[in-house]
C-alpha cells in the first residue's frame, strides 16, 4: 500500500492525484476473520463419534464408487478394497490420511496485504459463482457475459467484507465452452489482486489453471504456497466422478487447496433425516480428503459440501431452512473433530427475484454459517434463484452483509468498557450519551451502520424517491463500477498471461464441453 | 379438541360438517419451544461476573430514579437509600429480591391446550405490537382501526407458529384514546383462545385489564395462575416513571407476569459500548425486577428490554445490526445468570416497504435470538419501519419464520436415525432416495417446507404468475382471514366483558391521554 502511494506520488499528475484521493477514500478490505464467538454445536461429543462410526461404517460397508482408473489404482496401493468401481476403505486408512491435512491455511493474494487464512478460528468469505443468468445493472434477468463477469469482479475487488474474487461469478456464455476456463481466470486475476478461485471442472482445465498461476505467481512461489483453491463435487451419494477426481488431482498435486464438496439435495440423494444425511455427506467428504492426501501428503484440503433439502413437491432446493442450519452446525462439529478447514455456502437463496424471501433466506443462511464457525464462506454474495442467477443488487448488499457477519464473529469487545461505564456517571439518570466525547469518539466503531439499509424515517425516505433496497444497491453497484481502478498488473506477467491463452485457444476444440 | 369435536359432530347440519372439516385440517398451535440447541454465549463466566458488578455498582454508586411516589415509599422500607427520586440500591438488596423471581412460568390461555411456558429452555413467540400505522390486506400503508386490530388477532390465533394474539398488533386510531385499552384487550380476548397480553399505559388501565381477566378467568383463578403477560418500558438511562411504575404493580400484585424492558437505543441512550450498554440495561432491568417482588414476592416477572443500536448521522434505530445480536447473547447470559425468564424483540427491521432489507433484518434478528435463548421473544410477527407500522404481509412471513425457528431450536433429531442410515446401503451409490419406503414415510417431518418461500423454478414461477412474496403473502391472509372462525366464548362471560367495557366508558374521559 504504501509503496504504491509513493509510486502514485511520484508519478504525478491530476488524475493520479484524484485517483488517489479515491483510494485513500476506500475502506480496505478486513482481514480474514478471527472469531471469537464460540461455534453453535448441536450435539455432544457421544453425537460427533455416532456420526464419525457411522460414516466409517458406510465406507467400510457400503462403499463409495470413484469413477476413475487412476484414482482406483491410487486407492488400491494405498491398501483399500477395491471391486469394480466402488472403493470400501478400512477407518485406519481414513484416519490416518486425515491426519496430514494442514487444520489451517495462508492462502496468498497478488497483494500480500490481501492474503488471507482460513481454518480452526480463521474465517473468509466468498462471493458465489456458477449463475448461467444475471440480473443486471437494470435489474433485468438475462445470459451472463464475459462483460459482466468482469464487473463482477470489479464489485469483489472493491467490497471490504469480500477476501476473494472467486471465479465463475457468472458464465461468461459469449466465450466458446472451451475457452471459457481461461478466460474467467484471467479475468479474476486481472481485475482484483485479492485471492481467486481456480476452474475445475476438467483435470486438464486445472492444469491450465495452475499454468495461469505459476505464470502470476513463479512455479516454485506456487509449489509452497496456496494461491488458488478449487473445488470438487461429489455426486451424492457416494460416487466422486473422473473429472472432478481429475481437478482434484491438479490441485492437490500443486499444493493448492481443493474443496472436497458432496453435493446434498437433503432428501434427495441423502436419506430423509438430518443427521444421517450428515453422516453419509460427511463418509464422501474425508473419503475425498484422505485422497488428496494419496495425491500429495500434506497438501491443503478444505472439507467442503453444498447443502440444500429439497422441496417433495417439486424436488426444487430450498434454502433458510432449519435443516439447513443444524447441518451447518454438525458439519462444523465434523470438520473440528477432524481438525480440517471447512466450506460451507453463505447467502443462498430460492426467490426468484430481490424480494423478501431473498433477504430471509440470505440471512438466515449467512448467520447460521458464521456461527457454525465455518471457513471458507463460499457462495456469499449474490446468490438467488437456487443458483440459477447472480444479482447485481444482492451481490452488493450481501457484501456489506458478510462486513456484519464479520463483526458478529468477532464478539463484543473489553477494550474501553471502563471508560464506557464512566459516562454513565457522567450522563446520569434521565441524561442523554449523544454529546458525550466517548461517544463522539467512539461511536462510528461502536456500531456497524448498514450504507444499504435505509433507516430514515417514512417521510425522509419519501422524499429522497422512496427507494426500496433494490434500487439503492443498483444505484451503489454502478457507482462502484464508475469508480473502480484496475490493480496494477506486472505488463510482462499480463502478457505472458495472454499468450498462454492465446496458445491455449488455438490447441483446444472451441466447442469441447 | 376431542371434546369440540364431539360438540361439532352432534350438532350436526352441513355448515358444522364443514367447519369441522376445516379445522381438522388446520395445523395446530406448536407447543412452546423446549430448546435442545446450546444457547450461545459471547463471554465466559468471568465476563457475566463482570457486567454484573458493573450494574451493581451503577445502582449503589450513580443509583436510578423512580419516579413515582408509592415505588420509592416501597423501596426506602425495602432498606435502599433514597436521594429526591434517585434510589441507590445495595447489592445485596437486588441479589436477595432477584431470587423469588420464578424461573419458569407456566401461562395459561382460554384454551387449556394453548397454555404454554416459558423461562430457562422454554420459549414463546408473540407478534408485534404498537404500530400507528399498517399496510393492510392491499399493502397499502394508512392509520390502523379496530377492525384491523382484530384481523391480526384472528391472523395471530390461526399461525401455528405464535403462542399469543398479543394485544395491541396494531394502534386502533378511530377508537378514542381513553377507551382503547378496553377493546383492545376484548379483541384479543374474543378472537382467540391463545394466551395474550394486556395493556400497561397507565396504572389504572392495567386495573381494567386485570378486572377482564377475572371476568374471563375467574378471581381466585387469576390470583393463582398467570394469564396475562404486561410490558413496562423504562426510560433509559436509569428513569422508571409513574406510569410504568402504577402498571408493573397492577400486573405483580395481581400476580401476573410483567416484562421490564429498558428501552435500549444504544449510542443515544446507552454507552457507545456493546458491553457497557448491556451493563446499563442490567442495571435498569435487575432494579426493576426486584421492585416486582417487592410489591409481590414470588410474582412471576421478566426480565425485559427493546433493543436497537442507533444511526449516528440521523438517530434513527437500526435493526439486523451485529451489536444488537451480541446484546440478545449478553442479556441471555445475564438473566440465565440470575435464573429469571427473559424477553427480546424477534423481527425487527426498519425499511418501509416488505423488501428485502425487511428480510434481512428480520431474519438476522430472529435467529439470534432464539440461539440467545430468549424466553419471551416479542415483535416476533409484523414489525417493519421501526415499528411504525404492521405489515400484513410481513406478519404471515414472519409467523412462518417463528415455525422455522421453533425448529431450528430444538436441533436436530436422533430417532431414526440408524432406520435412516440403512437406506444408504438400500439405495447404495449413484442412486436416490426419493422412491425408498423411509423417504416417503419420513419426508415431511423430517424437513421444513415453507409454503410462503416460493421454490419453483423461473419459468413455473412465471407461469404462476410472477408473484413475489408480498403478493403471496396476501392471497395467504386473505384466505385465512376469509375461513377463520371464532373460538366459542361463553356467552356470559362476554355480556360481562360487554358490560364492563360499556360500564368503563360511561366513566372514562375518552379524550384522556
Amino acid at each position: 500500500m504504501t509503496e504504491n502511494a509513493e509510486r502514485t506520488r511520484r508519478r504525478g499528475g491530476g488524475r493520479n492525484a484524484r485517483r488517489a484521493a479515491r483510494i485513500e477514500h476506500r475502506e480496505p478490505m478486513l482481514p480474514w476473520l478471527q472469531r471469537n464467538v464460540p461455534a453453535v454445536e448441536v450435539i455432544n461429543a457421544e453425537g460427533v463419534e455416532r456420526l464419525h462410526e457411522a460414516s466409517m461404517e458406510i465406507l467400510e460397508r457400503v462403499g463409495i464408487d470413484f469413477r476413475d482408473a487412476t484414482a482406483l489404482q491410487h486407492w488400491r496401493e494405498a491398501g483399500a478394497e477395491i471391486d469394480g468401481q466402488r472403493v470400501r476403505i478400512p477407518r485406519q486408512l481414513i484416519e490416518q490420511r486425515l491426519q496430514t491435512v494442514p487444520g489451517r491455511i495462508r492462502l496468498h493474494a497478488r497483494d500480500p496485504e490481501k492474503s488471507v487464512e482460513l481454518g480452526r478460528d480463521a474465517t473468509i468469505f466468498v462471493p458465489m459463482t456458477g449463475a448461467p443468468f444475471i440480473r443486471d445493472l437494470e435489474d433485468k434477468r438475462r445470459w451472463g457475459k464475459l462483460e459482466d463477469l468482469s464487473n463482477f469482479h470489479k464489485l469483489a475487488h472493491l467490497e471490504p467484507g469480500l477476501h476473494s474474487s472467486a471465479h465463475v461469478i457468472c458464465e461468461p456464455m459469449d466465450v466458446p465452452v472451451g475457452y471459457r476456463h481461461l478466460w474467467i481466470t484471467y479475468s479474476s486475476m486481472f481485475h482484483s489482486d485479492k485471492t481467486f478461485m481456480g476452474m475445475s471442472t476438467t483435470g486438464r482445465r486445472a492444469e491450465d489453471v495452475m499454468e495461469m498461476v505459476k505464470l502470476l505467481f513463479g512455479a516454485d512461489y506456487v509449489d509452497q504456497h496456496p494461491v488458488v483453491t478449487g473445488n470438487i463435487n461429489g455426486n451424492s451419494p457416494l460416487v466422486w466422478d473422473e473429472s472432478m477426481l481429475g481437478a482434484l488431482r491438479a490441485f492437490s498435486r500443486h499444493n493448492q487447496p481443493v474443496l472436497c464438496s458432496p453435493f446434498v439435495l437433503g432428501g434427495a440423494n441423502t436419506p430423509a433425516h438430518t443427521l444421517a444425511s450428515v453422516a453419509q455427506l460427511n463418509a464422501e467428504a474425508v473419503a475425498a480428503l484422505a485422497y488428496t492426501q494419496i495425491v500429495r501428503p500434506g497438501a491443503p484440503a478444505i472439507y467442503g459440501h453444498y447443502l440444500s433439502t429439497v422441496s417433495m413437491q417439486s424436488g426444487a432446493p430450498m434454502a433458510g431452512t432449519p435443516e439447513i442450519s443444524h447441518m451447518n452446525f454438525l458439519v462444523g462439529q465434523m470438520a473440528r473433530y477432524y481438525d480440517v478447514p471447512w466450506r460451507t455456502s453463505g447467502s443462498l437463496g430460492g426467490a426468484k427475484t430481490f424480494d423478501a424471501q431473498a433477504g430471509y433466506e440470505s440471512a438466515a443462511t449467512l448467520e447460521a454459517t458464521v456461527l457454525s464457525g465455518a471457513n471458507y464462506i463460499w457462495h456469499a454474495a449474490g446468490w438467488n434463484e437456487a443458483g440459477m442467477h447472480v444479482s447485481t443488487a444482492k451481490f452488493v448488499v450481501d457484501a456489506e452483509q458478510c462486513a456484519m457477519a464479520h463483526k458478529l464473529g468477532r464478539g463484543p469487545e473489553w477494550e474501553g468498557f471502563d471508560e464506557a461505564i464512566a459516562t454513565i456517571d457522567e450522563v446520569g439518570p434521565g441524561g442523554h450519551f449523544l454529546g458525550t466525547e466517548y461517544t463522539q469518539k467512539n461511536f462510528q466503531r461502536a456500531f456497524f451502520i448498514p450504507k444499504l439499509f435505509d433507516n430514515n424515517n417514512y417521510g425522509q425516505w419519501s422524499a429522497e424517491g422512496a427507494k426500496e433496497i433494490t434500487q439503492r444497491a443498483l444505484d451503489y453497484a454502478n457507482k462502484q463500477l464508475r469508480e473502480y481502478e484496475q490493480p496494477a498488473l506486472d505488463p510482462g506477467v499480463d502478457e505472458a498471461l495472454r499468450d498462454f491463452i492465446a496458445r491455449r485457444e488455438r490447441e483446444i476444440d472451441p466447442n469441447e464441453v
